[in-house]
């Protein structure tokens, strides 16, 4: 997806330890624009398979998960990572290690928003370690739904989830992949 | 907002001491549809105005803002509640009084995605007892850009926020307002 790369390629910056800063556009500040591009590839990426519900986790694929849902005519739902007392108290779980914190948190979706009638489509802004991505395919398992795919829109391909998630047979599909960031230099896979 | 209203009366739940589950369409599951219809209504309410960026908090606000801004033409900057490292050194602070949680959080937002000359929409889900909008002003007003307004989904009459928002000089535009919630029956004020 140029326009996406062109984006990462202006306004993305490289900050030490593979870490790719991208708040102007994706996760703090948002590009609605651009969101709706995003939107409008994953449709074309995911063209003609069932799906029921968009899945996210809080908190930065739920703005990506809103506007792409408007071209799949679906609702999203997000897995919360606090316990709060808005949550039911039947929750599905997945588990998410988090590297730079060392410790594992929870990730919960009130039983009665995910049924086994669904087809499920995960959207999320990143797939670096695939920890998010393992924790949220744990929540449509135990829901014993059908889980259709995962529309990323940054993969790291230097890091391990892309190769996890196709050991858990997850089909991903990335909008860009990122084969190396050396020196502060953003490198793509072109075959994409 | 008769749409808004419905939807309310059809699926949330009252849970005692005043909470308000709308969690099947506004913070957990998303109603994407309705969120097209409370974007439009946002528009209507600010017509006219000029209005150069979307500011909400996370994590119930992203979604409805992202999908206002669409009917804006403008982007969303989303505060954090979380020290990230993702986040900038640089920011604007909100302090936002938490009575479920007895303590006072920081949001915040990197200094580099608001400026003096900003016109900043507020968006966010509720309006109880006022904290986050009046931790958000903080943020406008530190960045000495204008504050046009706040749009809420829903306002609880019976809590002080509405108060405190009117006389820190917030254009509050409340697509419903909850006078009361007694025994498990939620009564709108009408002339909203």
């Amino acid at each position: 997806m140029n326009l996406l790369k062109k984006k990462i390629l202006e306004e993305g910056r490289v900050e030490g330890e593979g870490i790719l800063k991208v708040d102007s556009f994706l996760n703090h500040q948002l590009d609605i624009e651009l969101l709706n591009e995003i939107g409008k590839e994953f449709k074309k990426r995911f063209e003609g398979k069932k799906i029921t519900k968009i899945l996210t986790a809080e908190v930065s694929g739920i703005a990506i998960a809103a506007i792409t849902a408007q071209y799949f005519n679906v609702p999203v739902v997000f897995a919360k990572k606090t316990e709060s007392k808005n949550l039911d108290k039947e929750t599905y779980e997945g588990e998410v290690y988090s590297y730079t914190k060392g410790k594992t948190y929870k990730i919960r979706v009130a039983k009665r928003y995910i049924s086994s009638d669904d087809h499920l489509l995960i959207i999320d802004d990143f797939l670096a370690n695939g920890q998010a991505i393992l924790g949220l395919k744990q929540i449509v398992d135990e829901a014993q739904a059908n889980l259709v795919g995962a529309g990323i829109v940054i993969e790291k391909g230097f890091q391990e989830g892309g190769k996890l998630a196709k050991e858990a047979n997850i089909h991903v599909e990335s909008l860009v992949i990122i084969k190396e960031m050396n020196c502060g230099k953003i490198a793509f896979e072109e075959n994409n």
